[in-house]
């Protein structure tokens, strides 16, 4: 049976250029460490890596920090410092802060005191975006970055937190990106890498990855791909919501990613359509993948001001570049077909 | 110019195997928390590589955690607990310990409290082993693992660390092994991924190489590979210790890395040394890669007792299975010509 994947915001396939560049860089031998001729070819891979990756970002001057993905960047900057956040936050920036931002209806977020603050760009369950306030803390960039044009020099945050498996790179890679001059404390030490920031030999395969993807992503932005995806999911949104006259979309009012949508439909649990759809050849979400199998009651749409129950039907559909119409109509189709079965047995 | 890389302690060339296993890797787009069918082969394929790395570390039964190296792993365990280590310690384990154990000459180290000590099985820069002492609560395994057979569960150590890409994989994945049941504090959080003890998507291409390189150095384990690199090794040594007759060989009186030597030649500085050999074709290192190109007096062999001014003369030059002994020859005589020319300016 063929296979349609719609749950880019969990994890991307590689792209070409990625896999290319991967291949290429596991013919360098040497540690970036090593002073010898091997070394010194690691080490100016790496650098290259960073400037493609902090180009991308539109983050030139910026510090660059190479972790292995958003989870150890936040982990860098968040804790001990009483940082606020909302509970609409991915689990790897909540765990370090206290939840108190407030979360109207739409998925908008209210920071009062930025500088002690972290606010995500973009939402991974429901793609709701944020205005960064001047002065911000943190952002947690991970879903917005590659699918909307943004510049971290231009959002007047300190501290950027990004992932390369979200953009069509490997998992297992990511930075930190800091304000040029921002000190921090090491978490992993005992090695000069990375500016004494993260010590452990990088990885540097991965990093040549992500440096690929950012470059590639980057180019996307400017060729019309997301516009082309937003008109998928908005049609897939019309199409679900014809079928469904009762179903909601959760930050339908708000300014979104263009790939992601999140669709409520009271009664009907989110886990068992993700079932039903992977049986017809779909893979899509309940809330984040983020924790290991199990599925929980999204604390996005609680804060949203969603019931319990209503909470527990969400699904998420989220889309790619590389996706087409005829798989958006494919998948319609069979959540519409699965939709009236359950109608009439609950109806 | 033909390069020859001696400097194997530093980083390994990635295996064949390893290249092979993380390209079919990359064919695999889920993520490993993803409830779906693309989801559960990437969850099929990371606790494969779980069950294959425990089997080559003779760990079956105990807890295979994921890291992103060796550095990661001592700082999930090491910290804030009153560790005591030997300076000869890594850099990665000494920061977080008191390095009060003794040294002595032949780089053998004393443990009175194994419970509060770490202890390295086998010297980065020396190749020197350790006996390791019953209830030791942690041992840096990490340039033992490949070249000498050991089993985990034999040892009588509560966490060991290592590191893919001492042994022909890649670069920044690597694993805390812990006996079962041993209660650790995860560092990086925000996610149910390794248990719970080490938040965020697990770096799968890599974890895929590394499974691959374990499996195919205890292969080689058994093979006589590495009594071949024992030869070409002590034929270097004789070599050079016939045209140097004040060449000292440190930790030559004990037992050793098959693939290790440390050659100290007083007043030849080791940087000086690397630097010739790396024009002549040859990467070696003088002391540790691992603090980003700045060359320091070892830290093992001044412990050992010798002079700073014969520490800063150490070379370490670290075969590997694919070396053959015209490499071993070439690098000999170049070194022994270079020798000839220091010696007629100095002697």
């Amino acid at each position: 049976m063929s296979r349609h994947y719609l749950d880019w915001n969990a994890t991307t396939p590689l792209r070409p250029e990625v896999k290319a560049a991967m291949v290429e860089a596991m013919e360098i031998a040497g540690n970036p460490s090593s002073v010898h001729s091997e070394g010194r070819a690691a080490k100016m891979l790496l650098e290259r890596s960073r400037e493609a990756l902090a180009t991308a970002l539109g983050a030139e001057g910026a510090d660059v920090i190479f972790t292995s993905g958003t989870t150890e960047a936040a982990a860098m900057v968040l804790p001990g410092r009483g940082i606020h956040c909302a509970p609409a936050e991915h689990s790897a920036i909540k765990v370090w802060c206290e939840q108190d931002l407030a979360v109207d209806q739409d998925g908008i977020i209210s920071v009062p005191d930025p500088g002690r603050a972290t606010l995500q760009l973009a939402n991974n369950e429901t793609g709701v975006m944020q205005d960064l306030p001047q002065g911000l803390g943190s952002s947690d960039l991970t879903q917005a970055f590659g699918k909307v044009p943004f510049a971290f020099n231009w959002l007047g945050v300190t501290a950027g937190f990004v992932s390369a498996h979200k953009l069509g790179g490997p998992k297992g890679i990511g930075a930190l990106i800091l304000k040029k001059g921002t000190e921090i404390e090491a978490l992993i030490r005992g090695g000069g890498q990375e500016q004494g920031r993260r010590a452990g030999t990088e990885n540097l395969i991965g990093i040549a990855g992500f440096a690929a993807a950012a470059t590639a992503a980057q180019r996307e932005l400017e060729d019309g791909t997301w516009e082309r995806v937003a008109e998928l999911r908005d049609g897939l949104e019309a199409r679900i919501l014809a079928a469904s006259p009762g179903a909601m979309i959760a930050g339908k009012g708000a300014r979104r990613l263009p790939n992601t949508t999140c669709v409520l439909t009271s009664g009907w649990k989110g886990e068992t359509q993700v079932m039903q759809m992977d049986l017809a050849g779909f893979a899509i979400s309940a809330g984040s993948a983020c924790s290991s199998g199990k599925v929980r009651a999204s604390g996005v749409l609680q804060a949203m001001g969603y019931s319990d129950s209503d909470a527990a039907s969400a699904i998420r559909v989220s889309l790619g570049p590389a996706t087409t119409a005829d798989e958006v109509n494919r998948f319609a189709n069979a959540w519409e077909s699965a939709y009236s079965r359950w109608r009439d047995r609950h109806g």
